[in-house]
């Protein structure tokens, strides 16, 4: 059986993602970060989830919160944007080059651990306008890995795997219902409460509600808490 | 004045790329890595060198060392190699995806800083055959930089500023010398004592030692150690 990489937030995309390339037959290693998000609550998710999924193992890498400055979802100064008109433009929950973060770490995981496959749950349909989520980036990211490393060079390259990049949110969803994955355990809220409630108001909610809405379903996360919709 | 950050391992090589970086006027800040590296030392050159460069700022960032395996720069079991023939083969310190690591994370505090230039002291001549320090990497990675970070798609690009790559290192140790680098205050042995001692036997001792050589210089730090080559 051949071992993956897949990153793994704690939201309802990877967590479908994980769950994919369980079926694909993947001996399954998560990695999840801990970058001063505001939503650390996620981590406790990703765990149920890593666990609900049989992972081999899950690894929480730490990055330094220092490196970002101007960005909503780590420093508390600046406030989540609430009912924004989700637009073309990049929001203020941008974090600076977050997914080549993640993706080097994975990178270096995978070849550490001999997998040449890195899963990603990264959507550019039903999405907040980030320029490290679209499919140039992930393309060229994969070039790069497999420029600098040693098994890209000797001819056993990685594979960056992007399998809900152009699916809605609601073909998302409505995939993982079928693969079995516990949509309780995710959480999308970036400015969660101590409980893991979501706000309901920021752009990852909105999606999410939206999602749910379009693929017919209800969300079991709401329904955990109770929240009339 | 423009802001540049520049990769800072505390080795001879960033450090001649620091000075290079501040006589270009940059204002400079230094970055550096604590990832587990058994020649942990280096990073207390990094401040040395940091300091004299008038630095506006220097971060030692932690990478999570439980990513890399298998490499004897890090893990105590595996011994670096004395007295290699260096050829064109990848050698056991080799760490798996560092330079794109450690860039990424270059990447993300140069957005954070409003810095469009990062400088990294990679040598693709007298080097240690590591695949992430040839030109088809860094151009790789510029690209992908510019694909996914905000000011990459809003038109303002970032440059991967390689000076040194295509030098010898005798023309490196010349340069720096002409810039006024302090090379007592740099270190490049893999396996140092606990004072900073070169081992005179790895890799890197035997390219700092050729080099200086070849410059027909006398290395500093040597003189320092009073030790008798």
């Amino acid at each position: 059986m051949k071992h993956a990489v897949v990153l793994l937030s704690g939201g309802l995309d990877s967590a479908t993602v994980l769950f994919y390339a369980k079926e694909k037959g993947f001996l399954l290693h998560a990695l999840s970060f801990d970058y001063g998000q505001r939503h650390k609550i996620e981590l406790k998710f990703a765990e149920k989830i890593a666990s609900s999924a049989g992972c081999e193992s899950h690894r929480i890498a730490k990055i330094d919160s220092d490196l970002f400055h101007g960005t909503a979802l780590v420093h508390d100064e600046i406030k989540v944007p609430e009912n924004r008109n989700i637009d073309e433009s990049i929001p203020v929950t941008y974090v600076p080059a977050r997914n080549m973060l993640f993706l080097s770490h994975a990178l270096s995981l995978a070849e550490s651990i001999h997998s040449r496959h890195i899963f990603i749950g990264a959507n550019a349909l039903d999405y907040s306008g980030y320029p490290d989520c679209r499919p140039e980036f992930f393309s060229s990211f994969e070039k790069a890995a497999n420029l600098g490393t040693k098994a890209g060079v000797e001819g056993d390259p990685f594979h960056i795997e992007t399998p809900i990049l152009s699916m809605s949110k609601a073909e998302i969803i409505r995939e993982g219902f079928r693969l079995g994955v516990k949509y309780e355990n995710t959480t999308s809220c970036y400015s969660p409460g101590k409980d893991g409630r979501p706000c309901l108001k920021c752009d990852s909610c909105f999606l999410r509600l939206k999602g749910f809405q379009e693929a017919g379903r209800k969300d079991p996360l709401i329904e955990k808490f109770g929240i009339d919709v």
